[in-house]
């Protein structure tokens, strides 16, 4: 049965979607005139910075999508027909000339830049007009703020997920029916988008990762600690940065960090699906990753309209609101098990079912994330917890401590992707599809579980955005002075966020892993492709090589000083906010005394500049070391590698980019997961010690302001930009390695 | 020409050397009874933690080589004979029965592991009884007291270059001539004793690095923080366990781990030598790296006698002595080039000339690292600076621009590993060995550089040794209430020491990058060797396979999670310690007062008790999660890898353990590189404010005690575990990875 009618569809109906929760969250009270005028300014404050941002990214977008069209063009011989004959893939004619073919990825480059960039405006406009209303709906209810914040991050969760899956699925009906390409040829043209998207995650991730712990740790420094004021607080210029800086990272950055995934994923399995399309003649297996997407996005819906449901009981919700949001991402997993069923059961026909267990596979890994890194990350826990008993003994164990708990987190990672990755590809080898190796299907297999994992994105992103919303809805209503029955419900919510928060990068860098596996196998197809290989046949990429060996040690070099780069930045930005509160502060003595307003917008404004000026360097270094390693190879060296008895001479340039990318993966897997555990907990460990949760050697409860709530502080200021700068910037880091190598395959094969 | 002849004399001449040496050292003044009383309490409480440590590591090491030989026996079906006909190596007859092979393997293992504890506790005995001497000396002149303190250093350095080359060479007599196992066979016996080494080193270094930061984190934390008193005061119950500390770790710690490079790295470029020398015929292939090792030992000879050379100019050293080490190194590598051409001619016939070059390449790189550790750990450039200035805004800056600095400086070791490994070998290539494929040649082109490197490690060894001995030094004069000259000049050789100890860290991790390509091959050869395929031609580990990429990410979460539990352990064992040292304050009030003498020794034996119950779970962890992975893979999984048409079955235990041991290297690579610069430029930063390098706003000089000084201060204590735990512990664990793998590759093949 063919179901591909339903991608248009569910890609229409989630734009409503998105479009009726945008309505009705626009809709509601907006409070006091104090709150407007403070949520006024963060509005300005990061619209201004997208603006900025978004204008940056788009040059160079431009430049590199004309770059990639040359290059492509100049380097391509074309590319050939795919056909099943005398029981293996072959290759025909070239159905793509090289001009065709640079341009065509040209276009899908840009495109996906663009969409991933649409995508992440409207969810943060959105975004930054939710947290003036979650804060007055707190004066109502938690029920109300709960609502009102969930629904306005679901308008970035579904634009993210819509638009990814209509810009993948519109460039293979225009590139196919339109234009004629052969579909199992379109995958490969389409590589751009992922690309593109890629490109964009990178800078607006690094950017706003910069941007939000500059501004934190500026405002933190120069207020709490040199001018002895309480954080949020109006006298502090930093602060309404502050409040931008969550939304520019957690919304923007996260939005496009998904958005990346999940192209990358739906084209990397298409890639995929190409091998075993043309040996069984069904084009289903090309087009199954989107039609599955499509049933990932109801579920989503429906598991949303859902959550208010769930926190019907005010008081014990009052007591754990995750459980609300946790009882609607039960719904989701339940409703993806369905529609995997239903997707599977008609788009895979007899082979239907070891594919069924490879998707319950990967959304039983995005229910395990979500409890592995609670565990970790929340103060009901060993980890946590020890990390604010070593805080007793001052900042150095706090941070020994700490840095431990980080490292040890990473076990459950790697077990748990360990074990996806092996029981997804052994399932998928049991299909035994006709004529199709093994190994082809295994890795099909790794394939679906990645997509189950991420049919919940829609659902997850939305709770992700919950968290920067109820922050700043915090913030309004601290600033405003707002009754203490609203801040106690939006206090509630904030440490919901930040567990929200956690659970969307345990996601991301899972969802990461699973599909690293399957963009490299894309990329050695694109290998394949272009060194005449069958499709099915395998090609060794040999560990013993020393250009692998050599790619793979640049590959973890590159992870490392990537984010030596993005936690240094955070440094470098943050002393120009303090310098300019420093400023203001002295040329304007009435601010101190509360006569006389802080210039934010100036302070906003800096932070972006100084944010802006230093996501340039590592994101150049990320996209370019790559293509510099893969071409002074290529130049360089001179290995052979031998493929059913024919051997293949100058293919240094490929091995060491190979080496680079799957071994630099596993380092950024690794790395991403201490930097973000390690602050998660960090930041709890802070939290479980101003909640009252510990006492001293006379048994008296230990406060704020106590040496051992001091050393916690720090660990919690040297955790943010682990957790909010490296860690994120290396889940669009591992992606970016993966589609700028697919994409530049071309240029390392000599 | 044959030079084999000068193995047994080198390596009785270097032990000669060495006790020469330790006769000169014990000779000298011993000073007065104050410090004659100290430096006997170190002397027990390190001897005693010696004799612990190493009776649990011998029971280990006895159980651990009884279980190798059983094993090694059952899953064995004996080795063959390799022989060069028809233009490629084959395998002829068994010639060594499995029960011969386990019961060899097991022999060497044992040896292995008894020379390496042999030469680590007469080098401690020694060194603990040149701390004293060079106290004693710094009271006459700096140059007496470099003299007596490098010669002490050195004792350690010879005596475990020479039992490493006599143990190697000695097996291999024992092994073909006694026992008329064929040249060609004996390496892959000898392996053995490479695991014997590691073993002992693995556990050494974990319980000595355990040992020497819990009793330093432990002595500062209750002394220095809670009681107000300065750093090595009598008054302190754990300052003599400090002093102890110092020399376990990087005495006894350091000694077994090069003690390890070195014996792997020799039995490993045997390993590659077999197959060259099969073809050619040439024996000398095999012992190259015997005989080249011998000529190291002697540039090593006299370029410590010509250091006193270097000091003549009493106040130049004064203002710079690590000149004069620095001087000694210089004569070291010359004598070591020429060597190196005099070994290279002599044995490698026609080919010497690209051998020579690798070794020259492999020479520099040795002198590259001495200069770009100096670079990021010394104050005098920008990176421990940058450190010290971010001290001014307090702990949470200093540690997150330290964790930037560290993660950077991953860049250089990267660049200079893979350039090294890239051009020796693309030279050994260029040998165009008759009937060798060039890959062969290659391989064995990087062993040769590594040898070429490790020439120098008797000077390195004993540069590294003078740290623990001169930080003794000045502690024992501080103690003992010395001349305010003497204790000028125990400081200076105190700050060099710091700067000798970083570099060695620095020398290990290269060598263990550099060895960790030949391992890996030698392990391949193992495989090869099991699976009847000829050891010239070429096994691809194929990346994209799920069996080798699921074992890489478990590899470097090996790496993750070791180093959690060593940094761990610092804190728990340090706070064992601290209790201790509480306890005797409160129940003897006269400690305080000066009227009472603390139990020193109470407080060394808890700390050593501690240190020991700490190492034994990440010591089994690493020796045996290889084992677990490599036996899971083999009976769960069953990939097959075809080679030269032939398809093998049942391969994944040997390619998961493949992943896991070349992935996890450079994940630990990068990782020890990160935790040994981080902590070595902490160090530095917190020793530049306290020299008085910086000016506050009012241009007042920063002094010990104020904010930004005890900023430094935390940066320092968190990068102590860092840098003489996590870090050191790392060097050993890939090389341990590397010769548990080769050891026990049997067991993983189906």
């Amino acid at each position: 049965m063919d179901l591909v009618w339903l991608v248009p569809i569910t890609g229409v109906l989630a734009v409503l979607f998105a479009l009726w929760l945008a309505r009705d969250v626009l809709s509601r009270d907006t409070g006091t005139p104090a709150m407007q005028d403070i949520a006024g300014m963060i509005f300005e404050g990061a619209m201004a910075f997208l603006r900025r941002q978004y204008g940056t990214i788009a040059i160079l977008a431009l430049v590199v999508s004309v770059v990639i069209s040359v290059l492509v063009t100049a380097v391509s011989e074309g590319v050939k027909e795919i056909v099943f004959s005398g029981g293996a893939l072959q290759y025909g004619d070239i159905v793509i000339e090289p001009l065709r073919e640079g341009v065509l990825t040209g276009v899908a480059f840009l495109l996906g830049a663009f969409a991933s960039g649409l995508a992440g405006y409207i969810g943060m406009y959105i975004s930054v007009r939710s947290n003036l209303r979650t804060a007055a709906a707190a004066q109502k209810s938690l029920r109300d703020a709960i609502t009102v914040a969930l629904r306005g991050g679901a308008v970035s969760g579904f634009l993210v997920v819509a638009m990814s899956l209509m810009g993948v699925s519109g460039l293979f009906f225009v590139y196919t029916n339109l234009l004629g390409t052969p579909p199992a040829i379109a995958p490969f043209l389409i590589v751009g988008f992922g690309f593109g998207a890629s490109f964009v995650a990178l800078f607006a991730q690094i950017g706003g990762g910069i941007y939000t712990k500059a501004a934190d740790v500026g405002a933190d420094l120069v207020g709490k600690v040199e001018a002895g004021i309480p954080e949020d607080d109006p006298r502090n210029a930093a602060v309404v940065a502050d409040l931008v800086g969550d939304n520019v990272g957690d919304c923007a950055g996260r939005g496009a960090d998904l958005f990346e995934s999940m192209s990358a994923e739906n084209i990397g399995a298409m890639i995929l699906g190409v091998a075993i399309a043309t040996v069984t003649g069904q084009m289903g297996w090309i087009l199954f990753p989107l039609v599955l997407r499509s049933f990932g996005i109801v579920a989503a819906m429906v598991g949303l309209l859902t959550v208010p449901m769930f926190a019907n009981d005010e008081a014990k919700t009052m007591k754990n609101p995750m459980s609300a949001l946790n009882g609607g991402y039960y719904v989701v997993s339940i409703l993806s098990v369905v529609g995997l069923f239903i997707c599977t059961y008609a788009m895979l026909g007899e082979y239907w079912f070891p594919f069924f267990i490879c998707g319950v596979v990967g959304i039983a890994t995005g229910i395990a994330f979500v409890y592995i890194t609670q565990y970790y990350t929340a103060g009901s826990w060993r980890p946590v917890q020890e990390i604010a008993e070593a805080s007793r003994t001052g900042p150095a164990t706090n941070i020994i401590i700490g840095t431990a708990v980080g490292l040890e987190t990473t076990a459950a990672t790697a077990i748990s992707i360990g074990l996806a990755l092996v029981i997804s590809f052994v399932v998928g080898e049991q299909a035994h599809i006709k004529d199709v190796p093994g190994y082809t299907s295994g890795i099909f297999g790794t394939a679906v579980a990645t997509m189950g994992m991420l049919m919940s994105a829609a659902y997850i992103l939305a709770m992700d955005t919950f968290g920067p919303i109820t922050d700043n809805a915090g913030g309004i209503n601290e600033m405003s002075h707002a009754p203490s029955s609203a801040r106690d419900i939006t206090d509630a919510l904030d440490a919901v966020g930040n567990t929200t928060k956690a659970l969307t990068k345990g996601y991301a860098v899972a969802s990461a892993g699973l599909a690293a596996f399957l963009l490299f196998s894309a990329y050695l197809d694109k290998i394949k492709e272009r060194l005449g290989i069958p499709l099915v046949d395998s090609l060794p990429i040999d560990l013993s090589s020393i250009d692998v060996f050599v790619g793979g040690l640049l590959g973890v070099m590159l992870v490392f000083v990537f984010s030596s780069l993005t936690i240094r930045a955070v440094g470098t930005a943050g002393s120009k906010i303090i310098e300019e509160v420093r400023r203001q502060f002295r040329e304007h003595p009435g601010i101190m005394l509360g006569t006389e307003r802080p210039d934010y917008a100036r302070a906003v404004d800096i932070t972006a500049r100084a944010a802006l000026h230093e996501m340039i360097f590592p994101g150049v270094l990320a996209v370019g070391l790559p293509v510099v390693v893969g071409l002074l190879f290529r130049f360089l060296r001179d290995a052979s590698v031998t493929v059913n008895g024919q051997t293949y001479e100058n293919a240094s340039g490929w091995l060491a980019v190979s080496g680079m990318l799957i071994i630099g993966t596993i380092g950024g897997i690794m790395m991403a997961t201490f930097f973000n555990n390690s602050g998660g907990a960090w930041d709890n460990a802070k939290k479980f010690i101003e909640a009252g949760s510990m006492t001293d050697a006379s048994g008296e409860v230990i406060k704020k302001g106590s040496p051992t709530h001091a050393a916690a502080v720090v660990g919690d200021t040297v955790g943010d930009p682990y957790k909010d700068t490296a860690g994120p910037s290396l889940h669009v880091l591992i992606k970016l390695l993966a589609t700028v190598t697919l994409v530049l395959a071309p240029l390392f094969v000599g």
